[in-house]
């Protein structure tokens, strides 16, 4: 069967879900230019929290976005990389972001319009 | 000040959570051909609830994406339509559609992976 992200219980929705969230956005631009370390990943996204971080490329592991490879050196070292289904959402995501810094001050004066109307 | 996507506070991480939300996803697409009543959402996009909805096309109002008219008819008709800014979000909102409808198979088999690796 083709699925269809009107039918109940589509799984696609929850695919929306993973690639439409804030979280998994930055994580698969940052990846865009190569491997990076959690600690690179924390420190490149402003205000994540470790748990939620953790959750995030945790997350993209299990749908097949994200490598997680870890080498035995002392202390190990742990690389997160984009699978070629991560890359494949790249233009996505980019466009994600294209789309709300370019429209965010109109998106801002809407709400503000909506606000004060009360 | 360029909004950053990066940067800790930018309201553009706000919007991404809006335009990559399932329902505002379902919502525009449906929207796409045009003007729809409430009861029309409700019956295109299976299994939403009336609250979810009611505070999706909300949410999608505010933003400034949807517009909702009020027919001085009896009972009141009441429209939503895109509006020009939600209009510029078909292309991206159909490319999320298709990727997670394309990938849903290659995503669930990464998850039974995961998950058998214990």
């Amino acid at each position: 069967m083709k699925p269809d992200i009107f039918a109940r219980n589509c799984g696609s929705r929850q695919v929306v879900d993973r690639i439409g969230d804030r979280w998994s956005v930055l994580v698969v631009l940052t990846l865009a230019d190569g491997r990076k370390r959690f600690g690179e990943l924390a420190q490149r996204i402003e205000g994540v929290s470790q748990k939620m971080l953790t959750q995030t490329v945790r997350g993209l592991e299990r749908d097949g976005l994200v490598t997680r490879t870890v080498h035995a050196t002392v202390p190990p070292r742990v690389d997160y990389e984009l699978t070629d289904l991560g890359r494949s959402l790249l233009d996505l995501v980019s466009g994600l972001e294209a789309w709300a810094t370019t429209h965010l001050g109109e998106v801002e004066a809407a709400r503000a319009r909506y606000d004060a109307r009360g």
